[in-house]
């Protein structure tokens, strides 16, 4: 039986993502420092749905509305939000079995960009191993979309993009031929042996430091706190029922 | 006496370029396979002048009004042209004291962007020691500027960023807090010990191997075969007299 193989290909940021569009492909979107561990987490304390918008004026609207909304700008919560950016504010006595709006600096954008695509789904270092099994059934393509800092490269989100690269390329099924994928395949061999040194050097977590918003670091770096995969479908995510 | 230090970036792609736009910094344009190698080889043979254009359509009007013309498109020669892409090409007897029209898959687009800089040089391994040693006497700000392969992100040219960001770091003038530096030095570190084995992996690489047109890449990654600094000045590139 021939084997068909799939491609795996890393996105560094949401202003390349049309030169690696592939409407065939599942999207993995990445924002390790906060948004897809929040997101991971909020699911995981029972959210029932999550409503990814752009814009703060979004934001505002739904809120006004009478829903529940996280929206956070540079790390900081928005005046008017009932949540920001960090995994432990989606507690279960906050979030079970309700309905977020959220909105943030780069993770929220990246996934309402990649919606063109066949799906989308969101992965963090929390659900990386329950993630990487689930594609492996799926056999597709699969597109790792770092959502970066503000369209710049971020270092946390590639490490984990080379951590699920590396999952992905353990099965016959999938193979790269991609310039990203094996850049992020080696640094995440180079971090992988003392990861929260390695992430210590990343901006976006000397961003966090100088704004006192540090304490998630490790949280976002431990893998398989959770089974959960969000999924994008019809403008909201919700957990895929496996 | 206060040392200044100076930032060292670097973009991994045309359609990043505006993240890291920086008015005052000197900006090195890097396309390993084959643009900024190739310049610099022609620099190195006597061309007196390179004007970069972004379009064939130029390149054509150019070869009408009388010039020597170099253009490619995916590696190839244009067929109305006098050279392509290939270091090998700009030979003493063909280039010497001559102005060359020069259009390419990703490298003189790149060049254009940058021009809003302070200034805009060429960087590749046949000229890496003469440009950081150049770089350090400018006291100023560095963009190294991946050219990348239409728009998504070049291992080689990665490489070659991190090889002269670790040139740069080794004077307390410079410093870098951006990750794609960071990740630049830390594939440099990966691929040095044996860079054309690793260089062996990348895209472009098979791209060029599978036209035949491989014959170059041991060339372009051979340090210092030249002093020669290419800079963009005025619409057309020169050699730094130094």
């Amino acid at each position: 039986m021939e084997v068909v193989t799939k491609k795996v290909e890393v996105c560094f940021s949401p202003a390349l993502f049309n030169y690696y569009q592939n409407p065939e492909a599942i999207v993995v979107v990445v924002d390790v420092l906060r948004a897809t561990s929040a997101i991971c987490a909020a699911f995981m304390n029972g959210v029932e749905k999550v409503i990814p918008i752009g814009t703060v004026e979004e934001a505002i609207e739904y809120k006004n509305k009478g829903y529940l909304v996280a929206a956070e700008r540079d790390g900081f919560v928005l005046d008017f939000a009932d949540f920001g950016n960090s995994p432990f504010n989606f507690t279960a006595n906050r979030v079970k079995g309700k309905t977020i709006v959220y909105s943030t600096t780069n993770g929220t954008q990246a996934i309402n960009i990649a919606s063109s695509c066949y799906s989308v789904v969101i992965g963090a270092f929390i659900n990386i191993s329950a993630l990487s099994n689930w594609l492996k059934k799926q056999q597709r393509d699969v597109i790792i979309f770092c959502a970066g800092w503000k369209g710049r490269f971020s270092l946390e989100d590639t490490i984990l993009a080379g951590a699920l690269t590396e999952k992905l390329l353990e099965s016959a099924s999938y193979e790269t031929v991609c310039d990203s994928a094996l850049a992020s395949l080696d640094l995440w061999y180079v971090a992988k042996p003392n990861l929260l040194v390695y992430i210590n050097k990343t901006a976006q977590r000397n961003r966090l430091k100088k704004n006192g918003l540090d304490d998630v670091i490790e949280y976002c770096h431990t893998p398989d706190i959770t089974d959960i995969i969000p999924i994008y479908t019809n403008g909201f995510l919700t957990a895929i029922t496996q």
